[in-house]
């Protein structure tokens, strides 16, 4: 059994308080939140589960054995930190922290620690991410030309991080589960619309060490919600429209075919044929997300096994933000990622 | 009555022809291509229209006003020269020309001939965006945040051009001719996936001298077709939807409200509130849009009026084609436009 | 206060479980359910909620003041006149009752104890059904034509009755709401397509002492979803697609025109023409229906109200599905329909 | 070669003329109607067809081999009757007749003088239909269990037949195409808006000689358009949806299981189970219906063969269609078809 304390009750934190609540193996033994109304709603809702407003109290709670951190970005590196430090399994909402260098720090104290650090790419625990990998994987899809995504609404505009660090965070997270590619470099343009605001609306390219392209495209000031992402290849192709009730998943057997020949004048001429196949629409494991993340996260701590969307996944995510907004400053001057550690 | 000529007969050119061909005023007499077959299929269907293979005899005859060029984009320019030298008014295909010096000669040449040079952007004679241009204008929409669209399709890869001057010509124009702003800078990028090709799918973003943004995302290798237009404005939103059978403009009356307090730590705090009202969908002139541009470009002839979609419309959207197509090679790096001559 | 005790916690009574629960003015005291693992999770999440496997106990119990009853429909009947003999208020799952009959003496029953008696026609609160009486009653509809609902899915097969009762119901309880007239006669078809079933696919038409038309549309064998009704009418024409996640009400300006004018031949010629206006989709209330049923009902308890979906509503939807199995049986064979008693 | 002429020069007229134009093996020789103008429309687009104001010069013509008639409905006997008389293959458009008792004449005429008599069911000649009728043969599909189409629009008001003649026309031809089974009762319902004219809105139900059940849905009033079918069967289900530009048809692998068993109470019980699997959109091939169609009809006038849309099925259509109509005078009163005389 892991007995898991809460940090943070606002708009995630619900979540993730009603699905350990209902995993097995998992208990939610104490949540904390700086908001006393809230931690009166846990109250009427869960009379069984501790409160308290401060999270010290939580963190020292030796009944306590893993922390689920859903606070805002900035106090995700020092409360993990802490957790790490008094002993607590982590996991951590996404973007992990706000620099490369914090997540790098984070994954070395939870290594040294010996304690599992998790992050909360949620989308990557969906039926339809999973389908994805699994076409990837197996090979339907072929060779890989482009993941193209759109994350648009209008939605929440956050006061201390741009709409990169809000919304392209989950397309760069399930970017890096489905795609066994790493990028090394990116392109990012953007503007902010709101005097003294972050940029709202933004758009990244990434490039590869081959003719692989990705592209976010992601706005909270959009009159429409669209969550869709194409992903070209050539044997199959994917539409992934997270909007649709049922059928998120459409595999396209469509594509090109090139041939080069001689031509009439003797010079080398590019054919490009087209193939227009069937559409097949996978029947989908509808589990609930986090419900299979917080299971995974139990199953971790108790084996002692790697998570899926662990510290390295998360410092890749946070290392491509960081580097986009860098070129955004730059109007889409492209910057060098990082060699990634490993992975 | 003016008489037209029409120079290729592949894809665009039997559109040009039929609607020619039934716009009063006007008269098709003369269509020119090297190809046999495609001169047959004109005079089975319009037995009184003459053919020649070669475009020097249809520039000769002088019965022929007018030409309307429908060839590839690298002929254009050299086309519409001698169309000019031999006193016609010239419809040329967009792109314009290959380069905006180019672009610009042709212009110098016509207004030095005192004869009418139009580009065919077709899309700015639809219902749909002459309807968004009229919400631009009488201000309806407010202040312009954002162009945002996306061409993509599984369509005909081209030899001589890349994706950019292939599709994103079409919503520069429609971007040209429905907001009041010109951009300045460019930041552009892309790839090719088929050895030795031009950039297949492509993404691009305009920066104008004020908070707005355009970005263009286009794509001839994708399973789906999608042609979305979002138009960000502090008063309404735009989505136009070509792909829509009817409803192809939908209005939302939705945007944020920006106040800016003094909170309980004494501190400025920008505060972003949310307005959700009714979404309208306008009724829009069905009529074909190569129909109306049609008339337009006679009655431009007959009045010497400068058309809507003329040279210098023409120019402005080749210097944005050909700063992008550098900034693409560069991986996003900025290019800067050249101040546009006038307009 | 109202103190509500809830009988019956299978697929619905969660549902009504957590809206009372969460609803001023109410209090959810007791839950009762043959099945003690359904008793069990009652207690998992609501520790302060009392439970019991009998619905005796929570009618004998003084502490409850109002009872609603979410079990299957052979037994609202007896267990609503049980409720109310026991001085209760009552709250009644749809289809009320199983006929007519039944219905009736539930209504006086009520009325000679003082007690409230309502009909969960859950629809009737939603913000999009509300936006469609609005429309038709303040006359931007004109004169209603017909009223055109379907309502299939790959759903729950029921044992107890037929598809008109499990699905029907909710156009039926909506139509009775949104309409100012009452049908006179039905005519239905429908097969069954399990040995020993009841009909799963079912088709209603309901005549009206004008030209109006009602038509509804249901299956449970389907493999979409589909919600989605046509409302006629002179001025303006309504499309209510439940399915959609937004924009579920869109009103059309479109219609016809009826002329009659004497033609060359000197005789009556009916002329009809065609108006193509605006489509509106007009912000809806997207409160959930049953919180605001929930304290719609509580209101009427204690500001002694009769309540939009009383015993007469439920009675005269009872009536259509009575009548209409009775002509499904007769393979469409038109039966008449008692006269309402008023409303 | 079969030298055509065509009766009628209205909506669909200019669609035959076009089509057989372009037909190899066919030849467009004359063409008449009453109507100048539309007389001389054909003349400017095909200055090698004959034209004239009357019929009876038409198929007096030596030239013409076979005569496709687009005209009124009510003289669709009239016109054709002539044609075999003057020896002439015949093309009808549907519905073929105005009764039963003609449409019979029609064959027993066409077969006594030996000449192909064909009715224009235009819509199974489209590759979405033939699709549909593959699946249904090859077994795919298992048992059918209901044929539902919805057919709605604002559409033209005609004045010589209600909405069942012009719009359920085209759901019967293409149900009698691809079910094997006939009807054997029908009951409708519809009701007419406009003084002094026939029903605009409608619904069909179809009886079978087993638990099948088809339904029609067709309504010139509608905001919306809509042509939609859904086919239940026992192994896969089908949504055509002829308003979708791509994927018209997709099939569902989904469905119920019906198992019995003895329960705890030694009863027997009904167990529906429900499979829930992939859904395929199967490319279709593109060609214009008509096309085929045209191209059917000359290589059975060659090859003395028997056209898929003959006269029988064009009797079959029109005997429901009469039995429907009838239905809807006695507010859908079940009414028995003819048993038919063969296929």
């Amino acid at each position: 059994m892991v007995r898991v304390g809460v940090i943070g009750y606002g708009y995630w934190g619900p979540n993730l308080v009603r699905n350990f609540f209902e995993t097995p193996g998992a208990q939610v033994v104490r949540v904390s939140d700086k908001r006393l109304d809230r931690l009166k709603q846990v109250q009427a809702r869960y009379p069984t589960i501790r409160v308290s407003e401060g999270h010290r109290e939580l963190l020292q709670d030796p009944e306590v054995d893993a922390v689920a951190i859903a606070t805002p970005v900035c106090t995700h590196f020092e409360l993990a930190m802490q957790a790490i430090a008094a002993g607590k399994h982590v996991l951590v909402e996404k973007p992990m922290a706000s620099t490369a260098a914090e997540a790098t720090k984070l994954i070395e104290a939870a290594e040294a620690a010996g304690r599992t650090l998790m992050v909360d790419h949620t989308f990557v625990y969906t039926g339809a991410v999973r389908k994805v990998r699994q076409l990837v994987d197996d090979g339907s899809l072929g060779d890989i030309y482009y993941y193209d995504s759109a994350r648009v609404n209008l939605g929440l505009f956050q006061h201390d991080v741009n709409v990169l660090w809000d919304l392209a965070v989950h397309d760069l997270s399930i970017m890096d589960y489905v795609l066994p590619y790493r990028p090394v470099a990116v392109s990012a343009t953007g503007v902010n619309h709101v005097s003294g605001g972050k940029e709202n609306i933004a758009f990244l390219t990434l490039f590869f060490d081959s003719p692989v392209i990705a592209h976010m495209h992601v706005n909270w000031l959009a009159p429409v919600k669209i969550r869709r992402t194409l992903i070209g290849a050539s044997r199959k192709m994917i539409v992934y429209d997270d909007m649709e009730q049922s059928e998120k998943i459409k595999v396209y057997d469509k594509g090109i075919t090139v041939n080069q020949q001689v031509n009439r004048e003797k010079l080398y001429e590019i054919m490009v044929g087209y193939r227009m196949g069937d559409m097949t629409a996978p029947q989908l494991d509808i589990s609930e997300a986090l419900r299979v993340e917080a299971s995974h996260f139990v199953e971790c701590i108790e084996k002692k096994q790697r998570p899926i969307t662990d510290g390295e996944a998360g410092l890749r995510v946070v290392s491509v933000l960081e580097a986009a907004s860098q070129s955004m400053r730059m109007r889409g001057h492209p910057v060098e990622l990082p060699p990634a550690r490993r992975g």
